[in-house]
């Protein structure tokens, strides 16, 4: 029998410990250091945090979003998977339209991505959201161009799509738009979904 | 409207060229090589190289095993989404135990992670099986005292728990184990979902 740790909430407190102890947090403020923490949390690697940036009142105004019941759109089911439901204020409705059976031909049809096409399927649940963006660089792309075409806007922007095509362009182009929607985004090739549910686990409740 | 590459194809192949160039893998086999540039493609870092391992006959034992129908075990829902259905062999079931009903209570009894509790329920699809974790070290840990306890045997183990608790020293003890059963690996803290899935993706058909 291997000797090891056991206990769930106590696996998480010392992790979150280690994490607090070896990670410079510095340059984050109190409400940003959590969110931090559980992105660090997620990929294993405290280097990663120097790559992290926030737009200022991201916590708050992603959290109070949830809090009034904001629904939660993401581009890929492994981020809709990591949304840690029982963390959730409102019972958020947590929304991936990818395996829409009309989005491969919708896809087909646009000649873009499918994750591009599934968010077609956004439309109505855009105002207010909260979007989580955790693999496809083309669908941080394409969301930033449905504000600019005068889409619905959500409440925050979660920009974590990870890769070697796009990924770190699409996440500079949403830290440059000036739309004054708070993001959150790793930037360069980092990302991904358990990273960007992470973050959004984060907003979810104050505290670890 | 932003310029970006929206051919999902191309978007891969250039992905893997782009890891073919800047990534050092002279120390894998070739059929090893595959699998490598896959779970670059799904961390976005091409030095985290360095710290996969494979055991002699992983890719071989894996690939067999999943052609001739083998089930797929993930230690948690977001490996199980990772998985390309449309990539698999032979239709496999790929099986998640752990949002079962029974097993928080039998979590609560054994006083271990709701993840352990949920390997009770493996017990019939382990022989010949593909196990992949890649979330909680106590499942790994679990896995190999199920199977010195005399479970029946998987076929191969992708053994990618992440985190800073248990994490590097549970596939220190994959690597040191005496079963013979091939596996592949990330050392240290790194790991996750994303690259798990994106390993047995790999096996599930040669070429990328």
């Amino acid at each position: 029998m291997h000797d090891y740790i056991r206990d769930g909430a106590a696996i998480y407190q010392r992790s979150f410990a280690i994490i607090r102890a070896e990670a410079d947090l510095s340059r984050f403020a109190a409400d940003e250091e959590d969110v931090a923490v559980r992105m660090i949390h997620a990929c294993g690697l405290v280097e990663a945090a120097a790559h992290f940036a926030f737009a200022p009142g991201f916590v708050a105004a992603g959290r109070g979003a949830l809090q009034e019941g904001a629904a939660i759109l993401c581009d890929a089911e492994m981020v809709a998977r990591g949304v840690t439901r029982a963390r959730l204020p409102a019972d958020n409705a947590v929304i991936c339209t990818l395996r829409d059976p009309r989005v491969p031909e919708m896809a087909a049809r646009i000649g873009n991505t499918r994750s591009v096409a599934a968010m077609a399927l956004w439309e109505a649940h855009l105002a207010g959201s909260v979007v989580v963006i955790g693999n496809a660089p083309t669908a941080l792309f394409h969301l930033l161009d449905m504000i600019e075409a005068g889409a619905p806007r959500p409440a925050a922007i979660i920009g974590m799509p990870v890769g070697f095509v796009g990924a770190a362009e699409s996440k500079e182009a949403l830290m440059a738009a000036p739309y004054g929607i708070p993001w959150a985004v790793v930037r360069g090739r980092m990302g991904g979904s358990a990273m960007a549910a992470a973050a959004l686990n984060a907003l979810a409740r104050p505290g670890l």
